[in-house]
């Protein structure tokens, strides 16, 4: 065990060299692929020491403060990355990484998890309750998602301005459809949610007894620094990488730019997970996709509202079919409260078919 | 407990007053809005005095007619409602109402039902059986009007006529599955319903001990009378109403004009959450969708026929949309059999962001 | 029970007068009507006996290399004639034959099978856990035809290269799925599946004790080529066969071959629900459809591209959408684990909408 957390400090730890190296590519102008992908890499451990520092802070100032800091913080790599992204009008990657965050949690960490755990315990089990209301709260996301794009497609014509309004509306409902369901989750109905928080409790004493708060601000004032830095690197650098690549901006935005953005938590529902921890390993990747649909994507389109940016909530056609998608599988296997290693594949086996058709599409529509 | 039975039916001896009121808008030309207005209001109570009727003369005849009479007569003033407007040829009117109506029951009265149940209750559980079986017979509803709405999509040009002969054979089939659900509820199977039924029966006898048959015909056939006429002010001040109000038709026909028609279903549905009935405010509010997706919709399909009005079950996408989506939150929410205050608040988020979709449609494409 | 096999082998033999009439029919030229119906009649009798004879020498060569051999010839006669209708061109064909097998075997043939069981029995029970992986499996298929149509309805303009080399990548991944599929049913999770397996040793003791190889592999290449023959004779009949009846080729290859298809099929799986084996019986139903949707399909992407036909997964967008509504309803009715008579009338009242549905298409765009 302790072996594991020392290779992934230590991996970690190598990445940081990406920082300087990303930074000297900018300015010493060794390609946009290049920065691209050093900035990308220095990504990584400044996401994973910024989920370190909200938690640590977390369990100083209390479960409740806590549990909101998690709550709101949590995605914050995912939420500058994006707003440095809306700011310079890429509204296209803005969407796209939405769209990847949610499928890319719910089905290549899910899947992993369920596969990497199933391969050591015959059936795993978790709370079928909580499983079911994040299953409605997905759908809901889903709906929200939907109904825009939809009134977009069956009018003839909507001004862009009407479509803004109306997302701007909804996202008011999604967050206070989020405060709810944390006042739900930390206070009316905590005892649905006790595992993985008993569970979360214990793995952050195991790491985190004395700890120090101006430390840890500090640091994470530092870390988000740096990935507002990168960030700006690697949005800048994005068209013009990806196109020396042979990409797509849509298959980038939707796969790659994720699994830079979630790669630490992707360790840790894995790591839970293989030690038959399900509800903790659920909790990270679907509570991680519920915080990016209901939280981080509405905060997004008020901030295009205030920032003048035409960002609302009109999907490209086939970003929602991947969401909706993602949704139905993941609810479809974790209706029952089990798990075993055939559901993970199925959920990796449903990434592959859409990273597969993100890679053949050929549309950047709206993209840029 | 009387105090608020006493309040109800103050409410609905006072909403009488807009009967004349009504009638004197129409006939002294006060303007169509105040015709609409005064005519929607005139409807409440006629509504909530059909409904107890049925109710009243249900028991007096016994649970198999009585049962085949609520069934049957349950949303008259819907299916009153639906007709007249369907005579003037209005069928986007007819086809909102029906949206409206499912939508309406199974997303506000539904959430308001689970929300305030939910707010004295932390957790009520109903039959999952019966919850199970609902959700198939709603999949059914949402399929028959998927498939003609999609062969149109998928149709380079289809005849109005084939079309027509379509959704008639549709509703035949669905009438014929109406028909067997009640054979399955009441009869073969009706002990699955049981909980539901002997909670009726006892706020049955609470109100109404010591019937007359006569008595209650008698109010039957006038306050259908009464609602034939009200039905006409408010569908001929339909088109003039909305628009010098601001609102599209598509919006008044599927958000205002079910409130209207279902407002003393809300009411029983919240009451009796609120005393922990969920099974029977669960029928109340699905098995009245049911009866409209069912039975009023293929009647009414069955009437345009007859009427030779172009009355099919090809559905503007966007309804098709709503009701998908409605159907889709209320089976996820209701599959596990046990309901919270936080899975009514998402019931409630859902129809509120349909609503603001609605709100801002800027298309009325096939209405009026 | 000996009287219904007697019956069964009757009619079955019966039914072989049908091979020498439609190979007359074809070269005597008595019109391509009656040699289609001739030869579909010829094709029932055949693929029971293929049916049998891969059971047959399942049982002889043991277990594993059994289950691998159902698994694999299960579908043969629907493997064969589509291969022999990919030969020709005639993707529309192939195409319509997998939507009917599939739509076929989840609604007309579980369907009748719950309807007749629960006639029989008031309340069915079958293991919700296999029911659960089945109903995630049927998900990721139509997930993996949904998408290649979507790249195509969300792209202004693709190649028919691209969309054949996505489909055959999606391709390979189902394979690999149904592949692990098996080695979770029959190897890690064999106990999920138990039930099944031990009725259908019993019932193939039954028939089958003594098992003679040598004869029963003779048989199976008689029988295959029976069915190659027969194939053919249908396959070239079909267009000018269903104009003159005045159906479209669309409802032809979506209703009618797949019931001639699995017409044996249906009597197995019905048998053994009236017997109260509803395990069983679903495995035949829902096996038989993941085969078509994990195996077959996927190895006719494969062949088509070897054989330099454009086959891949770009699906008419109303054969999607019958499939998505019949995995949609069979997931809705089996996610309990319990079946009744309303059940199985929902089913077939589902399949009857579809069928009505294809029978009025007024579109044959990409058949033949």
């Amino acid at each position: 065990m302790s072996i594991i957390m020392f290779n992934k400090s230590a991996i970690l730890s190598i990445l940081l060299v990406f920082i300087p190296l990303s930074i000297a590519s900018e300015y010493l102008e060794w390609g946009a692929s290049i920065t691209f992908i050093t900035a990308g890499l220095a990504i990584v451990p400044l996401a994973a020491f910024m989920g370190q520092a909200t938690e640590e802070i977390a369990v100083v100032v209390g479960p409740n403060l806590g549990g909101l800091l998690n709550a709101t913080f949590g995605n914050a790599t995912e939420l500058i990355l994006a707003l440095v992204a809306l700011n310079e009008g890429l509204i296209g990657v803005v969407k796209a990484t939405i769209t990847g965050s949610i499928v890319g949690n719910l089905l290549l960490v899910m899947g992993f998890a369920m596969l990497l755990g199933g391969l050591r315990y015959k059936e795993q089990k978790f709370q079928s309750l909580a499983a079911n209301v994040n299953a409605s709260l997905m759908n809901l996301a889903v709906i929200a998602i939907l109904l825009p794009t939809a009134v977009q497609y069956t009018s003839s014509g909507i001004e862009e301005q009407t479509l803004q309004n109306l997302s701007v509306a909804v996202a008011v409902v999604l967050i206070l459809v989020y405060g709810l369901t944390l006042l739900f989750s930390m206070k009316t109905h905590a005892y649905l949610y006790e595992v993985g928080i008993a569970a979360e409790d214990e793995s952050a004493e195991e790491d985190g007894a004395n700890v120090n708060l101006t430390k840890w601000i500090t640091i994470l004032l530092l870390v988000t620094l740096g990935v507002a830095i990168e960030s700006e690197l690697l949005v800048n650098s994005l068209e013009e990488a990806t196109s020396s690549l042979g990409l797509t901006a849509l298959f980038t935005g939707v796969i790659l730019l994720p699994i830079i953005g979630n790669a630490a938590e992707h360790a840790t529902a894995v790591t839970v997970a293989m030690k038959n921890k399900m509800d903790l390993s659920l909790s990270v990747a679907v509570g991680s996709s519920l915080q990016i649909a209901l939280f981080v994507a509405p905060v997004l389109v008020i901030a295009g509202w205030l920032l003048g940016q035409p960002m609302d909530l009109d999907f490209n056609p086939f970003e929602l079919v991947a969401v909706a998608v993602a949704v139905l599988i993941t609810n479809s296997i974790s209706s029952d409260g089990r798990s075993n290693w055939l559901e993970g594949t199925l959920l990796l086996a449903t990434y592959a078919v859409i990273g597969l058709a993100f890679y053949f599409h050929p549309v950047v529509e709206g993209l840029g």
